[in-house]
């Protein structure tokens, strides 16, 4: 069934719209105070990401309060791992820390695709929830890490600023990188085609480390292992077509490739220009972004003038193709209310761009 | 008079060389234990910048260790905003820290340009007595941060994972960091053109955040900047060329615009295709860079195929343009034997490749 405000996944589909839509990366977040409180009831991040009803209840709070054009699923970006066995926790300052990093042949031989009705129901559950609630008011986006990312976090057990582990992994033995990126790939396959099950309408696999990889390494390391899961990925959910967003943060070199991945969107970071990346890419897939997450901070004048910018960059609108987003997660020191600004400006500009055609 | 190696010049300058020159960034650091013994004496980093004799020592150990076919002035990033009284320190497990963060107009009003005569001396010194000590054996490098990446220490007050504070500066009130930029541009060009003077005979400003700069911003806030640097700088010394080099960590989107900024060079991340940053730069410039330092971890085999790699990317040398570095500095963990390697496989591979046309 087509939600009631479908014109996220009609821009996705480059059909008509009558206005830009937008969502928020990370938009269910620790700036909102109505999450906070959640978060606080249920006691951990964890807490919250595995109960699918507080799941629900954070996903849906962002969409309330702002009418956004669609809900993304609240969990983890390592709930894959997680479910391999690798132990994660969140250590207070230091963020996401694997008891068992995968760094030798031994810990390459006992990965395994997790079964996804198993260990990782509590996603579905709460996909099937948040889509009972929504009630098909917007579309359910649902989502995971790209293989390479959850490499990233598996490989070096943590965070890292330079990626040295994962790294001297790639060039010292790409064999064995190859080896764990293609279980990840086949493990977030089966991972996604479940939330699609559940009734996620559309997905994005977030590839919030690709950027980091040299020019040659990124195609072979990250984007094969994206469009492995994309041939994979059931395209079609009660007769409607399931969209993919491919997200690189850092990704603008590569985007004639990523357009070719077999995804349906290209999501951009704000160094990237609208209008090269729709030239660039020849108007074969939508785009999603890209404004600043910073502009956030800096006043009403400043959020419409930007998102204007953003509108205006992408151009001409008249086939979709264009989702506004930021280049990257909002961040938890953002004012609700210059969220509440840009939704204004987007959907308010945006409407008089579209009909203006 | 023209060093006994001038390879890395005439490369800059885009005349034949026998093979490609490389230098590192950051070659004089911790990862050497010559440096490490040399910073303990001294006490601290800060006392080791600022001690002319001991900058030299160190900016010519990895040189005497590896035959490097460059020097680079040891000093630090933030001489300039220091000598601008902003009260520089250097905080164990934070990094740099300013005592006086420039985040209104009053701060703003009291910057001015500081004479490099004075209160930056010891740097010219410590030039002086370089290009004394170095007896011509190869040329020297001087150097500055640019000035959006200096106002970002400055602004910020240290370092920063997202920049909030500069950018909302940016968007909210971008006369008043214009004015800190056009403060910087005018110090850094007289503290270049004072290292000039000393004896620097190429000079490279590091631009190491403009990166951070969404597409529009980069331009306006840091290039305009560097340009304005470059058309203030003396380009000739001792009857010889001072060439210029540029390099913003994460410019690859902007590649174009920064080969038409006045500048010799640009040197480019691990992220860029050496072979169509060529295409995209038309041979207007050389190209410095960029193999990943991340290589050097990996082992004799994998160093010396991506080095041979990163050659073949630039591919035709049969009138210099390229300068063999790193995409950034060199990490503080590398085995110094690994860049022996590296030196090794970059003199002989490219002087085959030299040989051959």
């Amino acid at each position: 069934m087509k939600p009631v405000n479908d014109t996220f996944l009609r821009a996705l589909k480059r059909e008509h719209t009558d206005y830009t839509p937008l969502w928020l990366m990370r938009q269910a977040g620790r700036y909102l105070p109505e999450y906070n409180a959640t978060r606080a009831r249920l006691g951990s991040f964890m807490a919250l990401a595995q109960c699918p009803e507080a799941a629900c209840e954070v996903t849906l709070q962002p969409v309330d309060r702002f009418g956004l054009d669609a809900a993304i699923l609240f969990s983890d970006i390592l709930t894959v791992p997680d479910a391999m066995g690798l132990g994660l926790s969140f250590v207070a300052g230091e963020g996401p820390v694997f008891a068992k990093p995968v760094q030798d042949e031994e810990a390459v031989n006992a990965l395994y695709v997790p079964d996804p009705s198993e260990k990782l129901k509590y996603v579905t559950d709460a996909v099937r929830i948040i889509r009972r609630e929504l009630n098909n008011r917007v579309p359910l986006i649902g989502f995971s890490g790209s293989p390479f990312t959850l490499a990233c976090y598996m490989v070096e057990g943590g965070s890292s600023k330079d990626f040295s582990t994962i790294k001297k992994m790639m060039y010292a033995r790409p064999d064995l990188l190859h080896r764990i990126l293609d279980v990840n790939a086949r493990a977030v396959t089966a991972y996604l085609n479940a939330q699609i099950e559940a009734g996620a309408q559309a997905v994005q696999i977030f590839d919030t480390w690709g950027g980091a990889l040299a020019d040659g390494c990124f195609e072979q390391f990250s984007l094969k292992y994206m469009r492995q899961i994309i041939e994979g990925l059931t395209r079609e959910a009660d007769g409607e077509k399931v969209p993919v967003i491919v997200f690189t943060k850092g990704g603008a070199n590569w985007l004639e490739d990523m357009a070719a991945c077999g995804c349906d969107c290209v999501g951009v970071d704000w160094t990237v220009n609208l209008t090269k990346a729709r030239l660039r890419t020849k108007d074969a897939v939508a785009l999603q972004g890209n404004m600043d997450p910073m502009v956030l901070f800096a006043g009403e004048e400043a959020i419409r003038r930007e998102a204007r910018k953003v509108i205006d960059a992408y151009g001409d609108v008249g086939n979709g193709g264009h989702v506004f987003n930021l280049g990257h997660g909002i961040s938890q020191h953002t004012d609700p209310d210059a969220v509440r600004i840009l939704v204004d400006e987007v959907h308010t500009y945006s409407r008089s761009k579209h009909a203006a055609r």
